[in-house]
């Protein structure tokens, strides 16, 4: 028996229960509609849970996916990863908020689990992506996370996990990062890190999801906007699907290998617009964002 | 001198000038809007001229690209195309028009010439994206460039372009092609072919556009609709933007390698949406469309 015997079914057990966790807190910060469940079975094996709620008061649509499948590998792909051999499992919740009114921020949190050749590792981490910036909503969403990075020194490395999330989640083509960023994190494991530290690591992360969004949802819900922050917020959501669709390994990796397609494309918007040529005017609110886009920000200070 | 000598200027002149009859016919349809037009220069060479009108009566956003670029290709990727060395030049037209009205079809057309080491050679198509099905829109639309194909024998194949296209304009995670079809090839020069001949097959085609989309607009304008075969539309354009961003090679390569993003991206539909699991009820419009996205039809019966 490995030390990580266990490991993988206990997180698998622990993201079921996150996703659970988050739902509830979700619709009660929503106040009007509930998150729907369609479970799944993959044909390759095993399946998943697909929670989403459409037309919220706050929501305009969310999804929280927990899956937990096993198959087999390319044996090109099966290389690129840890482990031996070509047979893996995987386990793990993501989720994608799009709400409702333009002063509340897009966000997406994943954590996940693999086991490949008696390896288990683990990754994921959480972003924001406001239409307007708010430096506080920025720096509050950062810091809870770096909270829970801190407990678990040196694993939990925020500055590299900060750094990491500003780089994957980069449009190259229109030189942005997506929002304000998180952490992002992969290949956390063995022989770096004792599995099980990394598995709390994870679900102190993994909890911190709630503290760190809720409380900015709850600050800008009832924030007037107007048709232009409306519109701004639909264009902006068409840089969010170019991420997702041009650049997200994530999505073209389930896409490409018979993921469940639904479930990986919930994260897209539930409305979105290409307008030719948007430019915020200079000065603007809009403008604003950009900047931040283009030069990301040390919000929490820590690195000055 | 090679034979090829003055292919490549001509064909750019010979683009230029359809990208201006297009825009003429189709704001003479539009009746309320006309074509913008943005010059633009590439920073490697070259550049171009993006025509686009938005909000129109007819099209609720339309771009009508013409572009003649030179440059260096990286040598992993100049291997891949026909002639020697990384030097190349590009020209051709592209255009994508969404029409506000789900009763009139969304389509798409580009011609192009492309030039390296002394080899020229010709590409392009047109394709048809209904979102309900009218089957004699479909077969006029094959019909139209069936007839300037024939005029070109062997040379003209629409039967081989036909089966091209369903299979270049095919969504693999959805299994559905993105519309009704139409005709695409690629590679058509020497030796196969004389490039003076496939010039003069590709001005037909060419002209062939608003002959095949023009009178189906005409027919279908002023059908009347409402919200749910608008929100079935704006799905449906869902689909348009996966397909362009998940596959299609032009789309990629553009953005990959230092287009002008915004006359790349000018053929996302203006409005879109994402809803989970969308499904079209048995019996329905819907559904019909969705069998023949599922199963290519012979339009013509040429081939039965």
């Amino acid at each position: 028996m490995s030390v990580v015997d266990g490991l993988f079914d206990r997180a698998s057990d622990f993201f079921r229960g996150l996703q659970g966790d988050i739902c509830a807190a979700l619709a009660r910060v929503d106040g009007r509609s509930q998150f729907g469940e369609d479970a799944w079975t993959r044909e390759g094996g095993g399946g998943g849970v697909a929670r989403v709620l459409e037309g919220g008061a706050v929501l305009e649509k969310g999804g929280v996916n927990w899956s937990r499948v096993e198959g087999e590998l390319s044996p090109e792909f099966a290389k690129q990863l840890p482990g031996d051999g070509t047979s893996f499992r995987a386990t793990g919740v993501s989720l994608v908020l799009h709400p409702r009114s333009p002063r509340v921020p897009t966000t997406h949190a994943n954590f996940r689990c693999l086991e490949k050749g008696g390896k288990v590792w683990f990754g994921g981490g959480a972003d924001l992506t406001p239409f307007y910036l708010e430096r506080d909503d920025a720096a509050a969403f950062h810091r809870a996370f770096a909270e829970a990075c801190d407990r678990h020194r040196p694993l939990g490395d925020y500055d590299r996990f900060k750094a990491w999330c500003d780089e994957y989640f980069f449009l190259p083509h229109r030189g942005e990062t997506r929002g304000v960023g998180g952490i992002f994190f992969d290949y956390l494991g063995a022989p770096a890190h004792e599995p099980e530290d990394v598995f709390a690591f994870v679900r102190d992360v993994g909890a911190a999801f709630v503290r760190a969004y809720v409380p900015i949802v709850e600050r800008r819900r009832d924030e007037a906007y107007g048709d232009a922050e409306r519109r701004w917020q639909l264009q902006r959501r068409g840089r969010y699907v170019e991420f997702n669709l041009l650049y997200d390994r994530g999505t073209t990796f389930g896409l490409k290998t018979g993921g469940r397609i639904e479930s990986i494309l919930m994260s897209l918007p539930p409305e979105v617009r290409w307008d030719y040529d948007v430019q915020a005017a200079p000065g603007s609110r809009e403008a604003e964002l950009i900047a931040v886009l283009k030069a990301p920000v040390d919000w929490l200070g820590r690195n000055g």
